[in-house]
This record gives structure tokens, C-alpha cells and sequence, in this order.
């Protein structure tokens, strides 16, 4: 049966004549289509016929293309697409894993810095035309930043904290040789010594079985006193009520969560009114920044290329 | 007359012992006393026989010590010392230019990077629970940011701006050599031309004559719609009703402003709940961060070890 692309991406006729360009021997067929949570739907009929496809296409249609060899997402996360009776076991899955570590480490430095300076409370005090004082504040400068998970967000985080003086530290499962945006590293196993050391805890790690609730009250409590947690990785990576009764204890500077374990975060839940707790609706990635896009583009064009020259393909998960 | 050192630095007895061996052939007092607006009051009798001061004793105590021939003060500037009346003219002055710079820029920085992503908007959003995404963000990456003065505030800022990757930008009157921190520098009489090429742009300016509202209306109407303005010099630098009325006209994406042209601003003023307007209280500086008090001791140590060994003192501002 002979190739045929459906790309479901959004683009410019420009960035669909590259693709063209790319393949130029594969018939493609473009149709960008509204979003909606994260998935594309498009009219049924575009479906037939479709061997390669290209974008989030809603995980119902995908079920439906019975002769997909090979998806390219447009997310990092595959998630949706492997479960049963989406694809073939035999299709092979690229993902856009590599396009969003400047978003969320961004998003996340920002943040950061936003705790560190007490900003929250400016914001507040200024919606009360209050001009005052908050306070002591943290500095950058040789700040010991702790980076849970060292792929895609904790490397480009650690980035940018090495670029304003900070001391990085990453931890990871296994170690290999150290990232140069890294100051030092160590296996994850020795989280507990090292939570006593940093001054900022930052968390990019996925959900697997070891990750959820990794932070328990336990470890959040051998954080120093005036230590800031963030997470922009998985929401279930921290046990949300103990990190409620920690703030509420006094202890920690201030956390910054762009990511809850149930979200949108339930109305109810006692982290909306934590004290010196922010939380964002998970805007860290997505598509906030152009550059996001323009990664994404460039990874299925390099895919697409691969394919028809017959070389492997990068970032595949299955 | 025989020198009589009165310091009114908050210290510890480490950092006491640090001054008398400085200057082991001076008689020294010591006399931390508590800060108001800045300044320091000790007990009248302390004053006696002073002819050297370190740390920013109130003028009109100061004016009653006929014999001091050099004051060391805590502050960057200098104005409350050198108005008539306070000090004789032939009296030496050096300031802690210098001090300052890793705090305010830190400040500057922050305000910056919550803006490019919006974050006064979700602490907002937070304290009405809404999970709601605010839009697109701004990136760092390649952002072009103007910087008004290249003195000690606009380098620390650059520093830390071209060290996540952003575009440093400097502007003074007279150009030298381009320090490291900043990619290009031109001179202030080019200020319009860079004004439209900027998608930040950040004052450090001191107030002079020349400084006034130098961002009026149509400067700030020079810059792109979606540009960023911080301040973190000094208020008179714009023209507050200008900015107030182009914000609400929707130019421009935000200003920052760490300082206003009276302060505590007004509560009537425009600025409080101007759209996409972010106001801290002149907290940028002070005694934020530990590195502060640390810089002005450094200063100060080193100008007495300059002047018992009869070598030039730095930062002499008279």
C-alpha cells in the first residue's frame, strides 16, 4: 500500500511547502483542524487511506486509521496513543520530546525568581494601593538549585540558573557524564541528603510508579526552612495535602506549582490559599512561545526526512 | 587634631574586629544605632571629636561635627551630604557605589521575567481559584533589551539578562570601551532609533536635568506595541500620566516600576490600576539581600586600609 501523509499541524503555506519539500515522492495531505484539549479532529473522510500521521490527531479517529505505521506527535507525552486499541503494537511513535524544555524552564524560572523577590505579594499589595515593604528577599547568587529529573526541562532549567550564578545540581536515576548546564550530579536515590542542602528544589520529573508523591512531608520537611519548591513536571510527584500543612507550619520560603496532581486544581482544594503558595494553570508549556512551534516543525521535518531516506528516526517511544 | 572614627554600621564583633585592624592606629567608636528613612541618630555625646564617619549618620547630626574631614556612607548617593550646610565643602565624600547593583538588578530582573509570562495576571486569577490560561507568553531567547545607563545597576542587569540568552543593548552618553555584559552600546542621543528596535526596555538612570521625563509620550509610543518598560532608576525618568494613558490605549505589553516620581506614590495616582502596570515599592535596593550589607563592607574596609596607608580612596563623590 503506498504512503500516504495526513499532517494535522497547524501551518503557513511556507512551513507546508517544506514539508512537501521533505518528501516530495509521499502523497501529504494537510488539514489544520481546531484544537481542543490538546487533540485535532478533522472530517472523517480526510482519514482514508492515511499511513503516516502527523499531529495530535483526537485518539477516537486514530483508532479508526487502521493502516498507521508511523505517528509523529506533536506533544512530548505519547501517552494517549499507546494505550490499547489506539495503534498498531507495530506503529511506530515519534514524539516532540525537545520542544518545550524552553517554555516550561522559562515559565519556571520566572516563577522562581517571582518567590524569590516576594512578587505575589506586591501584586497583592498594590491591588490595595499599598506601598510597602515586603521584606528580606533571596538572592541568585550562588543559590544551590537541586533539579529533580536532568531530560529535556531540568537541563534547559539548569540553563538558565548557571547563566545568573546559581549553583546547579541534578538528579537523575542513573548517572552518565554530567551536562555542562549541571554544576554537579547525583543518582536519585540520594534525595534526602540533598534536599537538606538546597535552597531550591525544582521538579521536572513525568509520572511513573516511583515518582508520585516522591515529596512527601517527610522530605519536604528536610528542605531548609527558607527553601522554594517548584513543579513543573507531574502534579502527583508531590503528596499536595502535606505540602498544605507544611506552608501552613511555616516552613518553606514559598512554593510554585504549575502542575497539580487532579487539574484543573479542584475549587476546594487547600492549595489555592496556601500562604506563600502560586500556582499556575499549567501554562508552562503548550504554546505560549513561538520558539515551541518552530522546534516542533523542525523535529517532524527531520522525521520525514529520516523516513524517506530510510535512516532512523529520532525521539521514538515505540 | 588626631583622627577619631565614629561607625554607625550595623556589625558584628567579627566585623568590628575587621575595622580595627583596618586601621589599628586610629581610635575607633562604634555606635549602631536604629535606622530611620535611611538614616542613622546616635546619642549626642558620641559625636565628639569625630573627624572621620562611616555609615549614613543623619545630616543635621553631621552638621553639628565641625571636624569631620572624610565620611564614608552607607548609600549609593551622596545628596543628603552635599547640600549646603551639612559638611565642609573640603570635606571628603566616597560613597557604596556598587553595593547595590547585584540587588536591584535581581529586582529588576524578576519584574521582568513575571511579566514576559504573565504572572501577575495568575496570582490574580489564584485569588478568585481560576484555572484560566492568560495567553501567550513572551521568550527570553534572543530578546532585544535596551539598557538606559551602563553604571553599576545597568551591568548587573545586563549580566543577567545575556546570561539567559537575551540581547544586551547599552546606552550612555559618553561611550568607552563595551563592557562584557552587554552586546552593543550606543550613545543616549541615539535613544529613539534603539527605542523601536527594543523589546525591552530597562532605565537605571539617576535623576539629573537631562533625565526628566525622558521617556514622554512619544517615546514611549516609539517603542513596539508589545515591548516591555522596567524602571528601576529613578521615577522622574517618565512622564507617569504618558505612560498611565498609553497603557490604557493598550500599547505596550507592560511596565515594571520599582520607582515613581513621588513616593510613596500617590494613591490617586494613574499608575496604581493602570492595565498591565506592576508597582513596587522603591524595594529593589535597601538591605535586601545579605550581599549588600557584605559589598558596603567591602567598600568601606578597603577605603580605610587606602586611607591609613595614604592611597587614594574609591568612589569618591567630593
Amino acid at each position: 500500500m503506498q504512503d500516504k501523509i495526513l499532517n494535522v499541524l497547524p501551518l503557513s503555506e511556507t512551513q507546508q511547502q517544506l514539508f512537501l519539500n521533505a518528501a516530495s515522492n509521499i502523497k501529504q495531505v494537510f488539514c489544520p483542524a481546531p484544537e481542543c484539549k490538546g487533540f485535532w479532529q478533522v472530517p472523517e473522510e480526510v482519514l482514508e487511506d492515511t499511513t503516516i500521521l502527523i499531529g495530535n490527531l483526537h485518539p477516537q479517529q486514530v483508532s479508526r486509521c487502521k493502516n498507521i505505521h508511523w505517528l509523529q506527535t506533536w506533544s512530548a507525552g505519547v501517552d494517549a496513543y499507546t494505550k490499547e486499541g489506539v495503534l498498531a503494537k507495530t506503529a511506530t511513535i515519534t514524539s516532540a520530546n525537545g520542544a518545550y524544555g524552553q517554555s516550561v524552564s522559562e515559565h519556571a524560572f520566572s516563577m522562581l525568581l517571582a518567590l524569590m523577590k516576594n512578587l505575589p505579594q506586591y501584586v497583592q499589595q498594590q491591588q490595595q494601593t499599598l506601598w510597602q515593604d515586603a521584606g528580606a528577599t533571596k538572592s541568585l547568587e550562588n543559590a544551590r538549585v537541586l533539579i529533580l529529573g536532568m531530560g529535556d526541562l531540568g537541563t534547559s532549567f539548569a540553563r538558565l540558573c548557571k547563566g545568573v550564578g546559581m549553583r546547579t545540581v541534578g538528579m537523575r536515576r542513573t548517572l552518565s557524564t554530567c551536562p555542562d548546564a549541571f554544576c554537579e550530579q547525583y543518582p536519585i536515590a540520594e534525595l534526602e541528603t540533598q534536599l537538606m542542602l538546597a535552597d531550591i528544589v525544582c521538579m521536572t520529573l513525568p509520572q511513573t510508579p516511583q515518582t508520585i508523591h516522591l515529596m512527601n512531608e517527610k522530605r519536604l520537611r528536610l528542605m531548609p526552612p527558607d527553601a522554594i519548591l517548584i513543579n513543573v513536571g507531574r502534579g502527583s510527584a508531590i503528596d499536595e495535602d502535606a505540602l498544605a500543612r507544611v506552608l501552613h507550619s511555616g516552613h518553606l520560603w514559598a512554593a510554585g506549582l504549575d502542575v497539580t496532581q487532579v487539574e484543573p486544581l479542584a475549587k476546594e482544594s487547600a492549595l489555592w490559599h496556601a500562604p506563600r503558595c502560586f500556582v499556575t494553570p499549567h501554562a508552562a508549556g503548550g504554546n505560549h512561545i513561538p520558539q515551541t512551534q518552530q522546534r516542533i516543525l523542525e523535529i517532524a521535518l527531520y522525521n520525514l526526512k529520516q523516513y524517506t531516506a530510510q535512516q532512523p528516526l529520532k525521539n521514538r517511544m515505540q
